[in-house]
């Protein structure tokens, strides 16, 4: 299998696993509520009492859906195989572009997402900010859950834009031969792999 | 000027603008403090009180000395131009993996500690966590501009870790004309840019 087919191979695994596990945490802390009485006072946890929640929300959402779109353009290109090929630069640049973004956007969101949780499970006491997870047991939980998949989506996005920067800036290989520092490899490199 | 010296041109500057803006974000957060007297009670306000700032500054820190341990490997290497270039893929994946990890942590490490201070300045009322920027003015200032040397910071190492896949995926072009995909770019992309 040549190294052109295996990057192929993984960037597909690799969409499917950035849609499946973003859909999944923006699901999984989406959905998640808990109602509680106190002294007949009704309160409800949902996700949008903390921001960050509602930032992880929206941005695995629209990195699921923009893996989905990704996804039929793969298909798309294994379908029109023999189609012309004169816009490979402008699409493996804003499919590198688009990809690095996600990568970025979703480790940000998830990591706002798990400041904010600690704090809420262990609060903050030099800021007299209280943790909420002793009352909410069963929505912490959930949303605990929703942040391991959101977790594992990053990763799978970070992996993803490494293979989409891959797919694009080998298209500059070629002149690597003309200076001394990257001869060493570009002879052999593309087919040794 | 070729492609290669222009980003070796870029990737110099890059990794110069990380470590000053780096520090100087570190620097800015680290060493702010503020001290009020609540009725004779003395209180002092200083990163330490919040996980998330210490992370940045820890973050920031490792980032700034990494960049200045880069730049020596720069200066050697233009130094010791002529020597053996065996390990030139090795150096590059290491280099490439560094540079995302940094990238990423400085992203991480930069939304964490906006969603902190986001609170810290507004209050998260739906969770009973008050504001506390209105007593501690000076010093939300001074991590307000901290902040903002640290999404500088973030935003050079993203640029940076582009810079850094492009020295080592252009190692395995060369192969690109085989398939019809790539034939496009990889005859004249090496040339025009």
């Amino acid at each position: 299998m040549g190294l052109e087919r295996k990057a192929k191979v993984a960037e597909v695994a690799l969409r499917c696993a950035v849609c499946a596990l973003a859909a999944l945490a923006a699901a999984l802390v989406g959905t998640g509520s808990q109602t509680r009485t106190f002294f007949s006072l009704e309160k409800k946890a949902r996700f949008t009492d903390m921001k960050a929640l509602v930032l992880l929300v929206a941005a695995h959402g629209a990195a699921a859906v923009y893996s989905l779109l990704q996804l039929a353009r793969c298909a798309a290109a294994a379908a029109w195989k023999g189609g012309s090929n004169g816009g490979a630069a402008v699409v493996a640049w804003s499919v590198f572009s688009c990809d690095q973004a996600v990568a970025y956007a979703l480790m940000a969101a998830t990591a706002a997402a798990l400041q904010s949780s600690v704090v809420g499970k262990r609060g903050q006491p030099e800021l007299q900010w209280m943790p909420v997870c002793g009352l909410y047991g069963a929505f912490c939980r959930r949303v605990g859950e929703g942040l391991a998949a959101a977790v594992a989506a990053g990763l799978a996005a970070v992996l993803l834009a490494a293979v989409s920067a891959f797919n694009l800036f080998r298209l500059y290989g070629g002149g690597g031969g003309r200076k001394s520092s990257a001869g060493a490899v570009s002879g052999n490199g593309a087919n040794t792999w």
